[in-house]
């Protein structure tokens, strides 16, 4: 990806009324940057040559020219971009709380991926106590969040991660009930193990050959959401679907997919709820931090190499 | 298949106390058939060589041995198996009545093919007035009777199917909105001219290529509904999945299986229903008769070169 990208310096472009100018502070490394660049439209426009490249950050607002949300000195997160100033008319930007938790926290448990995995567990899987979560990418950015959430409902959870030290962050820092390493077994062989009673509830971000041997196991009436494909997102020529999808109708189950953008509205109490779990330690968050906006192909890399452990986040700027 | 088949002349087996002895009087010539003689389990266990081939029926009891719900002289509808006279215990037979309609009419728009569709538009699919609902195998004994209940909740309804004289036959028996030809022209194009404003309903029995088009196509909020995947029944090695199963996410779209053996319990209510709306012209419905055990393979063969125009029964013995 690095030679997609081209550095370069502009000059700031001046907000017009009721535009605002953010400083960007930190930008959120996600498998959707590599999405974004496939000329294909998915639920959002491709990322066009000469663009400023895409991404979700954190930033501080410097001018707000009559803006109705924002004033100078509020944070926000939002589609800010790779740059190190963004001008904008914050329309899509939420105001987010420094005193509430560090401001990396609001790109991963306290952000988009936290609210994914929310919006995943309470509304689309909804697993019941006693019930058998199975989430793919376990000790990513919404994996993480979504196997803690289910936790919290009682339900035995069992994450699919690559490599060890994957397997013993989920199993001992996040209590997750069990993890199985794709990178060292079949994860078909894992999960006849690890769920006897099938899958009840999968929420899958990562398609190819680990959806297709959780649909082999789906328990009678699961429900499998979909909030990505990342083993496909460089994938050239046609995806692979899934071959056990007739699974959904041997096992009465279905599967439904959902872009978080649509429940920004729920932002707020997400929030409340969410760093009120982290403050009496149900939810356990990290955050790896790579400095400067140069690194970001690197970052990249390593997100899809899956050599990451916690949220990706690049420092921009620091706050005075 | 015909290979598969073996015919042999056995003594009857005796029914015990409070069991059914059966004149099966027609036969249901299925896809299904196909698919359970496969080797793997799906919603029931493969026929195994050996067994009596299964298949739906409908008989007359002559014998019921003190049998708690049907007597002499009633007509049954269920698994009767391809066989001249069936001893059960009658667990899973439904009673019909040759009153309300002409008994082949169970085995297709008033059997499980018709609670199916029923099932799917009412339960599943759930169409709203002025949306656009698909069915593939649209003059097939399922889409012909979904794509007239969708119809008559004010939808646009589009059938896919293969050949001139079945687009005749949705567009102008059935009164469908219009037929895309699959035989003559790519689905992806047909869709596109008859779905401008995407697909909201689809109900799949073929999967395949055909279910790869219409995902392309869907519309926010899009529900598919999986009761079959003719076009793999005859596959070996794994099936092909659907390539475009990621249009669920950039939709926020669903796919839900379901098998029709979990709602017989809303059979009766259904058939009172179903025959109202085929007494009052609402619902058209259309048999193609066989006459002979010997004809099965045959007419299997004719259902999946799609060369049947109607449910096709297979007639075992006049009702005296």
């Amino acid at each position: 990806m690095a030679s997609d990208l081209r550095y370069s310096e502009e000059p700031v472009r001046p907000p017009g009324p009721r535009q605002l100018l953010v400083q960007v502070l930190y930008l959120s490394v996600d498998p959707g940057l590599r999405g974004w660049l496939n000329p294909a439209r998915t639920y959002i426009a491709p990322v066009e040559v000469g663009d400023v490249m895409r991404a979700i950050g954190v930033g501080k607002v410097v001018e707000a020219n009559g803006h109705n949300r924002f004033s100078p000195g509020d944070y926000v997160m939002g589609m800010l971009g790779t740059q190190e100033v963004c001008t904008t008319d914050g329309e899509d930007l939420v105001r987010v709380d420094p005193a509430l938790a560090p401001l990396p926290t609001y790109l991963g448990t306290l952000g988009l991926p936290g609210l994914t995995a929310y919006v995943a567990v309470s509304d689309l899987g909804r697993p019941a106590q006693g019930e058998t979560f199975v989430v793919s990418a376990g000790a990513g950015a919404v994996g993480s969040v979504a196997g803690q959430l289910a936790r919290l409902r009682d339900c035995r959870v069992v994450g699919i991660v690559g490599g060890y030290e994957k397997c013993r962050y989920v199993t001992e820092e996040l209590r997750f009930d069990a993890a199985i390493d794709y990178k060292s077994e079949e994860v078909s062989r894992g999960l006849r193990r690890e769920c006897p009673d099938g899958v009840n509830v999968y929420l899958d971000n990562v398609g190819g050959e680990i959806l297709d041997a959780v649909l082999e196991r789906l328990a009678r009436g699961a429900r499998v959401v979909i909030s990505g494909a990342v083993s496909q997102y460089n994938v050239t020529g046609p995806w692979r679907g899934p071959s056990n999808y007739m699974s959904l109708l041997v096992n009465r189950a279905s599967m439904v997919g959902f872009v978080v953008w649509d429940h920004l509205d729920r932002y707020e109490s997400f929030v409340a709820e969410m760093a009120a779990l982290i403050r009496n330690g149900s939810v356990r968050s990290r955050e790896q931090i790579v400095d400067g906006l140069a690194e970001l192909p690197n970052a990249v890399a390593t997100l899809f190499a899956g050599d990451n452990l916690g949220k990706l986040v690049l420092r921009i700027a620091g706050d005075e």
